[in-house]
């Protein structure tokens, strides 16, 4: 491994290209605002150097020295590079609670006392930690730098400080901070590349590799693209010949849909499996979450923490709760609504144009028949943008806590919307006008043109546009080729003025709704499976590519499962099946099976329905969420963890008598003298 | 509190009937078999005897001598008392992992060291355990008691040990070891039937007092009885006028299932909360599970057990798992067809008496009139007891080798097929029949007779055979009132013959299906509330009078909630969704709201049931489990544990710093010298 090269810290190796200015290996960079106090400055680098006895932070930090031929003045010179030493890395390691592989070959906390029985610590440690754990670590540990005896930021007496809360996240949110950000890798960002989408192949994605740059959380996010299409694959090759022989035979049409919510489900439930192996060989499925600190966009009146004692800003919950229930839950509601009937004004709108058309076909009328649908698809978008905005202040004003139930409050919102938004029409078609050919047109209309958009807007294009920058930069330090490494400084310029990765918030919807496409109707449009396998091969690479040459770094984020996504998909799948139940009672070959009573079918068909929801349910309790051989594994981590507690008490014990026994010898022996 | 005259164990107090016989309080009771062999005897009790360190129970243990003035001859003379000294409960408490109130209003893992921290620790610590707990201790000390160089019992050449495995688990399955149980407090029993169940008052049960005797299992099994019990007044209260004036609108009924189906679903979700309440102050909800070791009757062949390294029988789960689901789940099923069947043939051998009836009334044919309901209530009295036969000897022949496993795999057998049993006949009146008026009286006389039989059975008949039994040991033992004292070894020869409570299996049992009975036709029987309300006022005396008067004592156990009856209840919960909407669909007044197209009728049912089990999943999810001051105080300890495991380190790291320092001055010293 590349980054193997550069070590852990310290003064002993550097990026080639900074060969005397930065005596550390700069991990993270911090950007303060370009007009900030000198005094501010000044003690915050202190501050962050301090040792952690006298409550600092124990790291490196030196400001970014530009180079000569760069303007000065148009550059922002408060740009600070954040580091630590190897040390300090391994006790930090302990302090984020991360799990490593022991010798033994079980995954264990990691411990800096114990650290010589981890697999894989050699020497000093130099290869034991990733960059993007060590990055994590710097990351934690600004994060946790607290305030001690300042009631202000100097040369701020208006931001006040409060003892023992982040200093990092209270000037974060003042605007002094402007943004921190790890460093991008070069070289093993290069090698990454070259295993990951640079070579066109067939094989699995590298999670380890993805993981040990990017963190827990977005391996999961490919590791689930990855399982999904792999997942669709069976269901794209079974849809093919309905295609491909213009089947409209319901029969077949049934086995197709029965097939397919055995599979959603089986899937759905297999893959919780897989993200438990994944994550119990990163460490994250048994790593003890440490107290949760208040998100920084979190405010109130200085109380006591309930749970911690110490103090510190609380909210009243009844307060947030009526909040959520009283104006957020009818906001919501309201935009559904709207929605709706914006829905409803499109579609009487096209049949008012198709009248007219009808009445009179001319060229002009022709060209009026796509006036409705090219309007609706831009008002959803700007429907879509301001409800956005909107469900982010909300959630904003709800003032949680804690940044997990900020981030599942906002994602339940924007998430009912965009079903809406994307399902309602199909919903109408299919259910209101009941015509199939309509449908199945506008699923694959809606498909198609999602993807090729989406992939365009989100990841080549950016592309292209960072890549021009990128010459850009190049060009203006005299470096000819895009290929040839750039001066520290300015590649850390570089990296400065690429976009933020918001994380996988958007990635994960946009499954979510091909999901949809895919599982609501497959009984009318089986060929869903198949452009959606294909458009998750190009998606891997797209998003591939937007993560190694678009965005910022992230910092990594340990993450034991997909959250409230797994939760998301599995209600899609139990949506699926009233849907895909409701779809084939209404097809005309099931209507010949029942000639003289439709309401002899209606009740088989809810019968039926009402099966497959108790089998899924049965089958989601049946199958164990964590593989037995996993299960096994924590079980004797926590019963040595207890055996060892019991052992060592007896230990300590027996030590301690031993202690004093051959203390009051020395003594005697001492006072006998 | 009586009990608290008793001290914990020692020799410094006893019962007051038993002066001089035996030199500690007794606690259990071991019946071994009237023939073993003295030599197992003798190794038993040294064992138990013998100090921990070398690998004994460290217990107290006594032969019981029975009084002159019975026949020896006629009596088991190998009846043991066990106790145990004060000290040695305190530790087992820690062993057990007791949860106290520390002395800050908190829950606590209880621990000898930290002993005199906990609240109503005073003294030497006498009243700070309660009996049920000092039982629970015993019991537990008794189980783990561990075979070490022996390779069999002697005496016995052919009951093998294995090092490490429970010897009184295995000289249990091995028949030498008959029963082992607790004591009765009679004056702690006097003191709680008083407040239970003698004085006819309107107040809650005492719970305290019921965990304080009898452990928390048995204490959530009255508190889901009362709690019950009183979320079904509201609706018993609003059913009536139902029943008074004799409403026949459908509109009614429908008001009366939608209030049902929403109140079961908050009556259940916050049963939760007040259970977790509950299980927060009697400190098991915290309370850490220690490794659980396998049940009696589990068998395999000698192995390494994955989780503790240990040499113990192993089973494969492949194994376990094809047993399960290639024999027991087709059993169960052909048993569930075959009692369909049996149904079917009562229904028809009814109408053909009735059909008989109709033809030529007799008083012959109006007495056969009843013969089908009889033979079919007798059939399915003996089909119920041959499955509880097989379900029993299914799931010990699956080999589980948890106890709690093998629990839940028989409850799910038993609950299904009771639940088919009772409730398909009344399925087939209401949707295949659909004859309302049948169902309601169907309803009432199995609602009535059910009850009336059950509480007869279960407590009033065993309650008038042991008190007939009781008496006749006064007699022999030539006191003339039952209400004077036995002497002890009588006492014991009593309680070694009543019958042994098998758990709270068939309580809740009979609770289940008696929601059943008041949920799934709520709306055509709103009268069902009430009865159930005055059966369970009813049901609340006959258990108690069972517990306290007809039964031994059980031994306490310990639980957090009410298990796989949660479940249970949902489920019936979101059944009884599906058949009130069903019925109310069917219902006459219905249909005459849509007298053109039933389908739209259907059509519009099946989408209100789907809301409201969308409504029922939502409102689960919404309203969490824990209460928040809970959850608060949980994540208290959770913290402040953390902490004081990092302060921990640092204080140890720093005392040993010191302890080195001034070792090396003194020896410094000493060289010196």
């Amino acid at each position: 491994m590349l980054f193997n090269k550069i070590s852990l810290g310290g003064a002993d190796m550097k990026f080639p290209s900074i060969p005397d200015k930065t005596p550390f290996t700069p991990l993270v960079v911090m950007e303060l605002a370009e007009d900030t106090n000198e005094e501010a400055v000044t003690w915050l680098t202190s501050r962050i150097k301090d040792t952690q006895q006298s409550g600092g932070a124990e790291l490196m930090i030196d400001r970014l020295t530009l180079d000569d031929n760069q303007d000065p003045k148009k550059e922002n010179q408060n740009i600070f590079i954040v580091g630590a030493s190897r040390e300090r890395l391994l006790v930090g390691a302990e302090d984020v609670g991360l799990v490593k592989e022991f010798n033994d070959g079980s995954m264990r906390g990691f411990t800096y006392a114990n650290r010589e029985n981890f697999k894989g610590f050699q020497g000093d440690g130099d290869n034991f930690l990733s960059m993007a754990e060590c990055q994590f670590i710097v990351k934690h540990e600004l994060d946790t730098l607290r305030a001690r005896g300042e009631t202000h930021v100097p040369g701020y007496p208006k931001i006040r400080l409060y003892p023992g809360k982040s200093v990092v996240r209270r000037i974060q949110s003042k605007g002094i901070l402007v943004q921190i950000f790890p460093l991008h890798d070069k070289e093993e960002l290069k090698r990454l590349s070259s295993m990951w989408y640079q070579n066109v192949q067939l094989s699995f994605q590298p999670l380890d590799d993805i993981r040990h740059y990017f963190g827990e959380s977005l391996a999961l996010y490919f590791g689930f693209l990855e399982y999904f299409t792999l997942a669709m694959v069976p269901m794209a090759l079974i849809g093919m010949p309905y295609y491909l022989f213009d089947w409209e035979d319901y029969d077949k049409y049934v086995l197709f849909a029965v097939f397919n919510l055995v599979w959603s489900t089986v899937f759905l439930e297999t893959w919780k499996r897989f993200s438990a192996s994944l994550a119990y060989s990163w460490g994250t499925l048994s790593r003890k979450k440490a107290f949760e600190e208040p998100r920084p966009g979190f405010h109130g009146v200085l109380g006591i923490n309930p749970v911690t004692g110490r103090q510190e800003p609380v909210y009243s919950s009844t307060k947030r709760q009526l909040r959520i229930y009283l104006v957020s839950v009818p906001f919501v509601l309201l935009c559904l609504y709207l929605s709706l009937c914006v829905m409803m004004v499109y579609f009487s709108a096209e049949g008012l144009v198709l009248g007219l058309h009808d009445e009179e076909p001319t060229f002009w009328t022709s060209l009026l028949l796509y006036v409705p649908s090219i309007i609706y698809a831009v008002v959803i978008e700007i429907m879509n943008r301001i409800y956005r905005y909107a469900a982010e202040f909300l959630t904003d004003w709800e003032n949680h806590r804690l940044e997990s139930s900020y981030q599942n409050h906002l994602t339940l919102k924007v998430l009912v919307f965009n079903f809406l938004n994307c399902f309602a029409s199909l919903f109408y078609i299919a259910f209101m006008m009941q015509d199939m050919q309509l449908l199945r047109q506008s699923l694959a209309t809606l498909l198609i043109t999602s993807q090729i958009l989406n992939q365009f807007v989100e990841a080549f294009l950016p592309f292209w546009l960072q890549k021009r920058r990128n010459k850009r930069v190049h060009r203006r330090s005299g470096k000819v080729s895009p290929d040839q490494e750039l001066p520290f400084d300015q590649q850390v310029m570089l990296e400065a003025d690429m976009s933020t990765y918001l994380g996988t918030f958007d990635d994960y919807l946009e499954l979510f709704l091909l999901f949809g496409y895919v599982s609501l109707f497959s009984c009318v449009y089986p060929l869903a499976a198949l452009l959606a396998v294909l458009n998750n091969v190009t998606e891997v690479y797209s998003d591939a590519l937007k993560m190694c040459r678009v965005f910022k770094r992230p910092f990594s984020e340990p993450g034991a499962d997909i959250g409230v996504w797994q939760l998301a998909f599995e209600s899609m799948s139990v949506i699926a099946v009233v849907t895909n139940c409701a779809l084939i009672g209404m097809s005309p070959q099931m209507k010949s099976y029942f000639p003289d009573s439709e309401t002899q079918l209606i009740l088989v068909v809810a019968t039926v329905e009402h099966v497959f929801l108790a089998f899924k349910f049965i089958l989601a309790f049946v199958i164990p969420d964590v593989p037995r051989h996993i299960q096994i594994k924590l079980a004797r981590v926590e019963f040595e963890s207890m055996e060892a507690l019991k052992k060592k008490f007896c230990v300590m014990k027996r030590k301690g008598e031993k202690l004093a026994h051959a203390y009051i010898t020395v003594i005697r022996n001492l006072s006998d003298h």
